[in-house]
């Protein structure tokens, strides 16, 4: 246990049968991994145990072909060929001294059976979740029965693959003992249905039948979302919420608590700007139990971490994208590093992965999700070969990697910054309403960066080519970023729209240069369809400015819908008086107005316009790069072009690719390319 | 070669170095399943070599991690490792004499790179084809050099796996050697941008590098989008389509010819009623070229194939929905017995298998996608146990269909419809402007029960409890179907809408039925989402209905984006002058109007109603299998509920449910099990 003000948080807890080392709790959270990556899984699972977290656990986990999530990439046990898998992550986490637990579930109509083709199950009949045109059928008494008995197989196959906690899970109105719970999915008449204590038996029953199962080895775990967040229309924290805790008080080992759905529980920083904003509706909880209590709420700060238990509001910190952030925090702030943390963003990168149904990934922590592919670790890095020098080419999210992580390799840095702030478009884009949060990106490099003798930095200092070749440095990487189109050529449409010279238009880059539109009807034209029109409009709506929003996408922000945000987004446009216009495309803005051409019919609907701002497509920055490279004379040894001068993107992609270059700088390139095409693979032996 | 009309279609056929046995050529057709279930695919494919096919192919085959269609199951060769699962599919196939094709792609832009985190390419710079916030990069030389040489490893690889023709593949807007060709995307300068001969140069070269690799012994196919069905907006046939064939006329040694992009090549009958619909665009090509030429157009008629052929429009019949909802096709025909072909109803739920990422289904054909793990073969079926005798009750597409394979197993099948007519659901929905081809569901299973001896059809017949005890039919299979239910509940509210009873409220059954709305405006509101809503809707809108379509979706019908119908349903509504409400839930109806409630902010809206519509959910038919359950006396030994009584789905979840239903009685219940549970799972050796 360290010996400073926050050993509290370093004493071993034990929860049932078995002990925590420390306070640090991987909550369950999806990943992208589950069954379809299972190496790739446990690897990322052993970082974490790694770094210091006393319990790691799975994301949800099928018990049972009815319960089939395909295509997406959970955990699943449906029988004994899913425990070998699960055993890989077990094992390693074991192995560097944390607990593992695993969250089985059975997520009712929220499962589409689409490769098993089993029926869906509910309390009641009523449609799936998900748009697709399947309903599922009430259980009858068989069917419950059956469930019971799919899940006390479940914890044993679990306990098997060797966990050490296994849940019951109602929460994210995500699974079927929590559509057991709700009014509004449950009009059962029978002995599972009508009063609470009816709509929690189901609950009961299987806390009690998975402590008959395991319990004497393994802790029983209740993952309980206590409020919908949706007032009297659903569970509330101070109603219903609160009587369940107090029925069922003594039954778990220890109480996982949240607040449901998925996206408040995941809220980002863009609309839940605090960490801790879960506290309001938990903290009852502990009241209520003596069972050890874990909750979340983005907790990064290792001193509201201390004030939370020492106020007796939880036992352990709960985390998943902290965790995802910087999987040795509990390391960090046992040595008393906490500058050193890598702080979650709250932009829900991670959360995208897992609904794209790909690998998660992390804005902040390019190493997330690498573990087993590229064998990265987030806090080591191969010590550097025979060069000595590097010269980074632009100071934002891509080069601020790059060159802390070629100091981090000991490399001497020069690191060259042709405006006068450091971050690029982390710093840039964090001025806007919302996204001030994302400025973690660039201090955290900033902050390392000062700490190191061995990089120089220069702001200021817009480099030619000549100037780069007297410079010396053999090692140049060209960071220079991208510059937003005024033309309105984008996905929607590879041709400019007709844009009178007399109309005035502004871009992003403008907007977060400082400039302001004039007056009269702003139009916004998003056919980059990601996040940064909306946050745009929402920025200068607040500043008062008349808004048209138009995209040929059917929502606002459609790819927000993967960060969870897409409703939020909406909303949010609509209370500010946004006016919003799907399904169009830019045809021309001029004499004040702009035509819009529906995406259906080709029809032309206009609309006022004093100011166009597009938001469509950047121009990559490569002037720079493409003279050195035109230089043969240049005595460079390595030119490498990165970040969104290379391929526009995400931060978290201009992050990841600032990392990677380092990393693969002066590595052997057959190693480089095994990295790229690993890949896991179908056994061709089973049945 | 059989000595009928149809012998012509028999001959072999000579492509390059190799020679198929006839004219049946099953051209690429993705499938769900690819890499991620590889022995699924190999049982698939091989049915159809099974069937008769002479040539069967891969769906597009990923060459490099440049091109990662993660998280889609396509079929993947990005190095030896890939190589085992594709040999699965060529032994099999060549087991069964048939030739295997695998069509190489590069995605270019329209692969996302999501797992391999790889760099984007195009000709020029530009966003994802898909909406992700990433851009493509412009290839240069090397790049381009590399992407040749990734296409020619691919193909030597492909050799290795056993396969007999090779693809160059510029189809669907979705492979990088169709960006080169079209002008929109490939604004170069240099030899590949420009002339026509420049921006086809890139086609000629991989052309040119398979035959040099493996063109010893493989044939090189290259398949072609002559048209992209966009006006002079994009490549017409008349126009460069036709260019390109007469510059590469001799280069390839079997063109593969089709339209562009997926869903006009893969036309749902709702929009492309007729079979052959692709001949006025391709039938140029056979007289440019000594090569055969290959073709497609959802072409089931043996009579239009022998007609194609001898008219010198083709050499190969090509299908890929033919082929999946009748593998057997090319015997069928072959044997004289064409009345037996299970008709492709063009309904494109095969390719919402594969847009959704999971094994193919097919509506028609039960069976498809479940080769291996049900180990289903669609001519051949377990003869009976010991029991005699089966009553089916209800003849629609689970009933009929059930009763079917019943029959085909040896039992004496008793089919008591209720109503008037058979085919249920398939021949009601029929009905509707645009799926007429849908019936063929009812009348392929109603000509086969005529045939058979053993099967007692009765019609008018609805059956009491009393009645079905009184048949003593032991064995009883309930398909009573399900009735659209006229309260407003649904996905998006579980709670009733306010409707005065003097509101006039007519449902999907009733329109079915016949009943047409009286004057005024017509609401429909659809919270159903699939298909039915927007069917009827056009429906209507012919018969001179004035209809606002309200829907808590932001599109309309958001399912049919999985069948590639989204844009033309939303299209037709649109011309023929349907108002969209997009993004709102019912409140209440009365007094003439709806209420609506914007789904983001609560907003009330109010639009005009005569009569009400509501599309949203169902009620399960199941009062007689209750009634049959409660009584102990019954002396039934077998009684079931399936398909749309038991659980709603689509047409295709209800044969499937009927199909599986036969198969399963008296099939040892451990068996039954295993097939539910099977699955594919990752290799724990591979790195």
């Amino acid at each position: 246990m360290p010996d400073n003000k926050y050993s509290v948080l370093f004493e071993p807890v034990k929860i049932g049968p078995v002990t925590a080392r420390n306070r640090f709790y991987q909550v369950p959270h999806c990943c992208g991994m589950g069954h379809v990556r299972p190496q790739a899984h446990a690897a990322m699972r052993a970082m974490k145990a790694e770094g210091g977290w006393a319990v790691v656990s799975t994301e949800e986990t099928e018990i049972h072909p009815t319960s089939d999530l395909s295509p997406y990439a959970e955990q699943r046990l449906w029988d004994e060929r899913d425990i070998p898998a699960l055993r890989l992550m077990t094992d390693a986490v074991h192995d560097r001294g944390a607990l593992t637990a695993i969250e089985l579930v059975h997520n009712g109509n929220h499962a589409q059976n689409l490769l098993s083709r089993g029926p869906v199950l509910a309390p009641s009949d009523m449609s799936l979740a998900i748009a697709y045109p399947k309903q599922a059928r009430a259980m009858d008494k068989t069917d419950i029965r059956a469930f019971r008995r799919w899940h006390r197989d479940a914890a044993r196959r679990a306990k098997q693959a060797g966990f050490d906690i296994i849940y019951v899970y109602a929460g994210h109105r995500m699974t079927l003992t929590q559509h057991f719970l709700l009014p509004e999915y449950n009009d059962r008449t029978d002995e599972y249905g009508g009063s609470l204590e009816n709509r929690t038996r189901l609950i009961r029953e299987l806390l009690e039948e998975t402590h008959e199962e395991v319990g004497d080895t393994c802790a029983v775990a209740f993952r309980f979302a206590v409020d919908e967040m949706m007032g009297a229309e659903g569970m509330q924290a101070q109603e219903e919420g609160c009587a369940v805790v107090e029925m069922l008080a003594e039954v778990p080992d220890i109480w996982d608590v949240n607040v449901s759905d998925w996206a408040n529980d995941s809220a980002t920083t863009r609309f839940e700007p605090n960490d801790g904003y879960q506290t309001p509706y938990i903290e009852f909880v502990k009241q209520m139990t003596s069972k050890p209590v874990v909750a979340v709420g983005r907790l990064t700060s290792a001193d509201m971490m201390v004030s939370m238990v020492k106020r007796g509001i939880v036992d352990f910190i709960g985390a998943a994208r902290p965790s995802i952030a910087d999987p040795f925090l509990p390391e960090k702030i046992r040595s008393d590093r906490t500058e050193e943390i890598r702080e979650c963003i709250g932009c829900n990168i991670c959360v995208s992965s897992d609904t794209m149904g790909i690998p998660i990934r992390c804005t902040q922590n390019p190493t997330m999700g690498e573990e087993w592919r590229r064998n990265w670790h987030p806090e080591k890095i191969e010590p550097k070969g025979v060069e000595e020098t590097a010269l980074v080419i632009g100071a934002g999210p891509a080069g601020l990697e790059c060159a802390m992580q070629l100091a981090r390799r000991g490399y001497q840095v020069t690191l060259a910054e042709a405006g006068q702030e450091l971050g690029g478009r982390a710093a840039r884009e964090a001025q806007l309403k919302g996204l001030g949060a994302w400025r973690r990106v660039a201090d955290h490099r900033i902050y390392d960066l000062q700490q190191r003798a061995n990089v120089q930095t220069f702001m200021d200092s817009r480099l030619s080519a000549a100037d780069v070749i007297e410079l010396g440095i053999p090692n140049v990487f060209v960071a220079t970023g991208a510059r937003w189109r005024s033309d309105g050529v984008g996905r929607s449409s590879r041709r400019p729209a007709e844009i009178s010279p007399a109309m005035a238009v502004l871009t992003p880059d403008d907007i977060m240069d400082g400039k302001v539109p004039g007056p009269g009807p702003l139009v916004i034209y998003d056919d980059d369809q990601a996040y940064l029109a909306g946050v745009i409009a929402e920025h200068l709506a607040e500043a008062g400015c008349n808004i048209t929003f138009v995209t040929p996408a059917s929502v606002v922000s459609p790819f927000t819908e993967y960060t969870l945000e897409q409703e939020r987004i909406q909303r949010s446009l609509l209370e500010k008086g946004v006016d919003i216009v799907i399904g169009h495309k830019l045809i021309s803005a001029q004499n004040g107005r702009c035509d819009l051409g529906c995406i259906y019919t080709g029809k032309i609907r206009t609309v006022d316009c004093a100011t166009l701002l597009p938001v469509t497509e950047r121009f990559r920055q490569c002037d720079l790069y493409n003279e050195l490279q035109n230089s043969p004379e240049s005595g460079l040894q390595t030119l490498e072009l990165i970040g969104d001068a290379a391929m526009p993107g995400l931060i978290a992609d201009a992050v990841y690719a600032g990392h990677m270059t380092a990393r693969n700088f002066e590595m052997n390139p057959q190693k480089v390319a095994q990295q790229l095409f690993r890949r896991e693979i179908i056994s061709l032996e089973n049945a």
